[in-house]
């Protein structure tokens, strides 16, 4: 039994109750040496590595089509279901490519092992300091522990996983725009950079 | 006469102080009906599109080499210079590909013309309502107006352009990365799909 998730109320966040969100006024000093004020989100779950989130790129086969891993979930920020790649907040003391190895397997239920890892990424430096690292992982769907993979989603995350093939991302993400869904920045510019000759 | 700018100063912004962001606390009703809670930041600057941003990927020839055009620019969220394309908030009714053609004039000097618009890419869908277009431009740099650009920044404005070549971007952000400079997620997920065969 599964209902349209939705937005019932939008408020102002009482700075007091915020628990993961919080706006900072910053003084700065600019190029010429005038102080200048600037106005800032931020997260207030960032640990001491220094990195908010990673994002998991992993590139499966379907078909013998190489394929990206996504997931639809509906985003209250948005208002609206998101199509995205894995991702999640790092915990702690994780290291970024601890953090997806984690993150994999209790969204996707998949096992898998890092490749590579970006450099940080800042997704709205304007605006905010929240940043992450896209971690390239490899899925061995011959591996045992991936033939039958088991969502661990903590209490209140609703996501489900799909599969986009490469070689037409541009076209399928405009068609899931078309359909209602909002786009995340790493799929979209993904799909620009493999449509474009060096 | 410049020195490095710095954050001097950081405390939490009173709401009714803010003029550019705002937090908000979303009620929202899950997939099984149960009520929950969820903090959001956003810019309180959108217009009646509903879209707050382009950002501008512009294909530059270099020495008969494919360069991005790029920028360099202190970001007081982030407290370092961010590695970016061009970009800026869509002012009042313009359209996405209004503000790409004047955003790029401002901030390079250049004069381009729109090839197309992507979708809309929302920036981090857990924090932010923050959203963009990037609107594909070109830069005829044979045109007389692209011989000598002259930026028109606004007050406080301060943005170096240079080009980076397509075919070494990823070991260039990298580069960047290790010298100080952060990288923004359009530039860096790029220099992946780039990297990547379908």
């Amino acid at each position: 039994m599964t209902q349209q998730p939705k937005v019932t109320k939008r408020e102002p966040l009482d700075p007091a109750e915020a628990k993961w969100t919080r706006l900072v006024k910053l003084n700065w000093t600019d190029q010429t040496g005038k102080s200048r004020v600037w106005e800032a989100a931020e997260r207030s779950t960032r640990g001491e590595g220094g990195i908010d989130a990673v994002a998991i790129l992993a590139i499966v086969p379907v078909n013998n089509e190489k394929h990206v891993l996504c997931q639809k979930q509906f985003r209250p920020p948005v208002g609206k279901y998101c199509v995205e790649i894995p991702a999640g907040l790092i915990d702690g003391r994780e290291t970024p490519e601890e953090a997806a190895v984690r993150e994999l397997r209790e969204e996707t239920g998949y096992v898998g092992t890092v490749q590579r890892s970006s450099v940080v990424m800042v997704n709205d430096p304007g605006l905010t300091n929240a940043n992450l690292k896209v971690v390239v992982m490899n899925v061995d769907m011959d591996l045992p522990a991936n033939q039958h993979p088991v969502q661990q989603l903590d209490e209140g995350e609703f996501i489900t996983n799909f599969t986009l093939p490469l070689r037409t991302l541009a076209e399928e993400l405009e068609r899931l725009e078309r359909e209602g869904f909002v786009i995340d920045v790493r799929l979209a510019v993904l799909a620009m950079g493999l449509k474009m000759s060096v």
